[in-house]
């Protein structure tokens, strides 16, 4: 098993990655200082596989739980679906010393997240992460969200998981696009800060394909840990951390101009990365030579460097400027110089529009 | 004008009391840092008296403001009507620089500072808050709230705002029970902490009741002070901060047994402050002579001592455990030593029971 330890603002919190680490769930929470009631949530595929096991963990360890079940999908981060979450864990008697335990993918971290952030002013809150892009993303960084009609993650709170569980062993069920969707954000890693993990994944693409759990302790570890560097003790976005928006310019863009589930996030993400790395060439700032390799590790994880369909470009452009992290004015853009290395540049809407052209679909004649 | 400054976590805010200070929301919002657009939410009432000036000043001052209109009372505190707000938000434009302005009494800072905590995950909040509660109680503490049909408050976050702005004469229009409802507050703060605020409050009544400027001002200051000084730098609610609960045990039971409305909060704080005084005295805590002082000092700004109708004591005692501030186990009561000095102590069911009936209605032939 690894242990990360992320620093947070007046302490810090341990990730601890392994194998089976799942049937442990209750002696870690113990462990960690939990006393308190628990409520489990999760949505009704996870909850099917792995709930069971927790909920014995938990029971063994002396823990009174509640299974709290949501729908699967992004349409369950709802005021809606919040106020259930808030009458169940009333119904439950959670009280100021319960701790709230998100088993599952982002869906059900940023809406749990969000609850255990808000009931009683703040509870506790502790990541199970059952997906990749959870495990290398959400364990990090104190982000939680629920979207409104107006758009995705527009409504959130900042706050820090006591705990992070990352159980490898149940990557083993995940479908083969959300596996790769996660990879993006693996890759995204390499390329803004780390040209070994690029590297690595470059040479061991079928062993991490293979889902081969030494790799994936590898690769998931590296990952928490450079986002733990990049966020840093300063929990609020600002300065560095932008870096890590790296490929989610246009990437963003995509997945609101498509409609929201066209494109895995991660899919989304690789696309905007390869626009980043034809924007980076185009501008002087990276070698074409990095990025074809760039572009090559996207495509050998079986990931779009390109729209499977055009998009308007000049909706692409709208989209990335009603984005909210951009501010008013120019469009921000995270590029790279070399592998390992980003900056962060203010491009103008000519060249943002043209990243978005150069990721239409090749003409068929290609 | 005076200044009172608030220390936080990583910083501070200024409380500036003064009379006729809305007419000068824009220039102060631009003088704390305000450089984005407002939201500036209001209930119906409120909006009618005093919109109209601050809207001016904030144009004046160069801000773009949206109004938007919440309806008056405690139903407000909503999952709904905070839904509602996102939205005005939203199509208001608002990005991360903005700043949502909560224009009225406890209702309005609760349910726009929990939506400025989390729109955007978290936006610039100003109080200017124009109830004398309020302006006593929530200038202080960063607490914010939305109610649940589990119950109320059960839902909200700590925000502290950049700004609170007090302008004295608001209070002008405020109806005379709401005024008496915020005095008993100001009472609370002399007999936890200060025993020369007590002494005025017993000295100058009449010019209190008149809605004297200066003597607004004092109380008003005062009682910021003591609260800013107990809440400290630790935003948390813990140690110190429970002698804040001074009256409320009984006072928040009283409010949910009889139905919330049938008691101003004020009103109902008053009664547990005198079941307080008389536990007290039971327990050889607190001199009759004082007991005496503070029921008299609470009769004196005719504010109720005991229930005007009989409600059962064990409704009222099983209220109080089901407070979400009970733990596990015994009832805490805050009680006051002598004037300034209080204890917080575990009290056993049959005392607090007894102090519950000590509050019902006197016999009519008394």
């Amino acid at each position: 098993m690894r242990e990360i330890t992320v620093a947070v603002p007046g302490g810090s919190y341990p990730i601890l990655i392994g194998g089976g680490l799942l049937r442990e769930v209750g002696v870690r929470l113990a462990a960690a200082g939990c006393r308190g009631s628990l409520a489990l949530v999760a949505d009704a595929g996870v909850a099917t596989l792995y709930a069971p096991a927790v909920a014995a963990s938990l029971k063994e360890a002396g823990f009174t739980s509640t299974l709290i079940e949501i729908p699967a999908g992004e349409q369950s981060k709802s005021l809606e679906c919040l106020g259930g979450l808030y009458a169940r864990f009333a119904a439950a008697g959670l009280d100021r010393r319960a701790a709230v335990v998100a088993l599952g993918g982002g869906v059900v971290g940023d809406l749990a997240g969000f609850a255990a952030a808000t009931y009683l002013r703040g509870i506790d809150f502790v990541q199970v992460p059952t997906t990749l892009l959870a495990q290398v993303d959400a364990s990090v960084g104190g982000k939680t969200a629920i979207d409104i009609p107006a758009g995705k993650n527009l409504v959130g709170a900042f706050h820090q998981p006591r705990l992070v569980l990352v159980d490898l062993q149940t990557l083993e069920t995940l479908p083969e696009p959300d596996f790769r969707s996660g990879l993006a954000e693996v890759i995204k890693y390499g390329v803004i800060a780390d040209p070994v993990l690029f590297a690595l994944l470059e040479a061991r693409r079928q062993e991490i394909l293979a889902r081969s759990e030494g790799l994936l302790a590898e690769i998931v570890s590296r990952s928490c840990e450079i986002k733990a560097e990049v966020v840093g003790a300063d929990e609020r976005e600002a300065g560095l951390r932008e870096i890590l928006n790296y490929g989610h310019t246009l990437g963003h863009a995509v997945e609101a101009v498509a409609g929201y589930g066209r494109y895995l996030h991660g899919e989304a993400v690789a696309i905007g990365m390869a626009a980043a790395a034809s924007l980076g060439v185009r501008l002087g700032l990276l070698p074409a030579e990095t990025a074809a390799r760039i572009e090559a590790l996207i495509a050998s994880f079986g990931l779009p460097e390109r729209l499977r369909e055009p998009l308007d470009p000049d909706a692409l452009l709208a989209a990335m400027h009603r984005d909210k992290k951009a501010r008013a004015g120019s469009l921000r853009f995270v590029l790279a110089r070399t592998l390992g290395a980003v900056i962060v540049t203010e491009v103008p809407d000519e060249l943002a529009r043209a990243a978005a052209v150069a990721v239409q679909p090749r003409p068929p004649t290609e």
